[in-house]
């Protein structure tokens, strides 16, 4: 993969913000909800990806897969556990823990709406999320699965899983791979997008939003949040640094309680590329369902929304926002709060070992 | 709760047994069916409680509480992290992995049919679920939250859980204490019954079950297996010593993997009363669901049924059960394999925290 270049993420559509009427005392919904609709976009029902195709067989597997803690070493970890759809696809953890109670090094993103990322993990270092779900199996400090061998033998052992493979992958003369494995978690996540009411506002239904909501999209074009948090995720489709005006972690620090550890540096991006332009680069976090997926940051350092906006607002544009343009941002916040589809919260039974499924081990 | 005499614990239905017709070629299924009514009985759809009683509000809060990380210290562990629904309750460790990694000297039962037991926990040392759904919360290397104070000042926290408590307990003055996140917590568990064929069996259907399932069935009977797994959970109903005609550990020694550490010794009910009458004493677990509760017994330490249930014969009834008595006897257990129950398996969307809920703290 190449490096994503800053200035080719930026959408066109921020040049929007040039037309964007001055914000007014009462709400030109007809005004805003043209410059919405050029910054944002509603969420598609799923996130369609012509190498991996959505079937119903695909994407029941892929949950099974997703929910089970037999791909972790430790047979205590699931997808789930960090990516948890009972609390919108986080942990609501710091950093998550992984493999004999690792702390992870940075905060596990939510896993909705996340293919429609351009790219995943906060370093952007996997293409999709089929790439992304080939990663925390086989990390040491996460589900520690020795290697890729393992995992398919695992799996392999289950007769039922070997059926849902061959029903999967129809056409393939390996059907289960450590890469339809990812292909499998992938399309189950590509089903997990959360549309709700500012999508029915995208669509034109200019009474979905409340006054307040409106007002807070308002505050947050005015500001040039959209600069970064635009498409229809309100955000995971470009890199950029954390830290234009100053740098994140002088003004995360007075935000930090006084019982949390002060984080060590994340390099960011740079880490991959070893480009010094990447230095402390990261994705732009998606702001959909924001509201639930505090802690926030890269290193979860910050709990409270207030405060994650204020220092987005000081570091990245040199602003200060005011009491009631907070209140108000808040209030559009909580129209990203969408529904997680019903499919997805419907816990799958899974498949019963066998003799030959390699034992849990957990030193 | 006063020390249970084994004696005391014997059905009566295992007088029934004398009648036993002499095993046939050919299943005599009225007379096998008779005999199995008088052993064993159909599942209830819920288990009662007088003192708790169940309404929809309670079982759905249950839920939650049940799927909820945030009442560990950690914010890793939730009920459903040991008692995995999605694996017929249990996680199919040995024993499980607690707060910081701690390897636990049990292994976790299935929350399946557990509210039919006479006590909980394998040495019997909680009365009903309620009691039980009280002790891996503040257990240290469990969930281990400090006190109940904290669990009770972490759920107060989340303005919804409040809620839901005025809602489930709506003639209390204070709705919200540790007893009644265990109170709900149980009434959830009440609710997790998995009747199947083998009650459609019992309930006087007669073609229910094929002939080989049966012919376990009467094998089953013949070995005195129902000696001790009698009524509707087929155990959970007795306490015994683990070893009557063989100590256990000697006669597990040699199903042992390679690769598992001797188990250290474990007193049993010894621990909880200080009676020598109760050294090795443990509950006898149901076998609903036996093919996928593996690992077996109190220390998880044998993962094959067919092992598990030969030592079994041996060791507590000095018998050896051949080939093709314990194909049938798979035959049959196969049937003991229920639905868990729908509304089980659709995870909640847990509570939002709010700046007052304690943050996760897993040093």
């Amino acid at each position: 993969m190449t490096r994503p270049q800053l200035s080719a993420y930026i959408p066109a559509a921020v040049l929007a913000l040039a037309w964007l009427p001055a914000a007014a005392d009462s709400v030109d919904r007809e005004a805003l909800l043209g410059t919405a609709q050029a910054l944002f976009a509603p969420l598609p029902e799923v996130v369609d990806n012509p190498d991996n195709p959505l079937t119903e067989d695909k994407v029941e597997l892929g949950k099974m897969l997703y929910y089970d803690p037999r791909l972790s070493q430790s047979g205590l970890f699931s997808c789930n556990s960090c990516h948890n759809l009972a609390t919108y696809g986080v942990d609501n953890l710091p950093t998550s823990l992984g493999h004999r109670w690792a702390v992870g090094p940075r905060n596990s993103p939510t896993v909705l709406n996340a293919a429609l990322h351009a790219n995943q993990f906060w370093d952007g270092r996997a293409a999709d999320v089929e790439e992304q779900a080939e990663g925390p199996i086989l990390n040491p400090i996460e589900m520690a699965i020795p290697n890729e061998r393992v995992a398919v033998e695992r799996i392999a052992s289950m007769p039922d899983y070997v059926a849902w493979f061959e029903r999967a992958f129809p056409d393939e003369d390996e059907p289960l791979t450590y890469a339809n494995i990812a292909n499998a978690i992938g399309a189950f996540e590509r089903t997990l997008t959360t549309p709700d009411r500012f999508d029915d506002f995208l669509k034109g239904d200019k009474d979905a939003l409340s006054n307040d909501e409106l007002a807070g999209l308002e505050v947050f074009i005015d500001y040039g949040c959209a600069g970064c948090h635009s498409g229809p995720a309100l955000g995971g489709n470009i890199m950029a640094r954390f830290g234009v005006v100053e740098e994140y972690w002088e003004a995360t620090r007075e935000f930090l309680t006084i019982d949390q550890p002060t984080m060590p540096m994340d390099v960011g991006r740079f880490a991959v590329t070893q480009d010094p332009d990447d230095l402390y680069v990261f994705k732009t976090p998606s702001l959909r369902n924001i509201t639930r997926t505090y802690p926030y940051f890269h290193d979860g350092s910050v709990w409270d929304l207030r405060d994650a906006t204020q220092i987005m607002a000081r570091v990245q544009l040199g602003e200060e926002i005011d009491e009631d343009d907070m209140d108000k941002l808040m209030a559009f916040y909580q129209a990203l709060e969408g529904e997680i589809p019903e499919h997805a919260l419907r816990l799958p039974v899974l498949p019963a070992a066998t003799a030959d499924t390699p034992r849990p081990e957990h030193r």
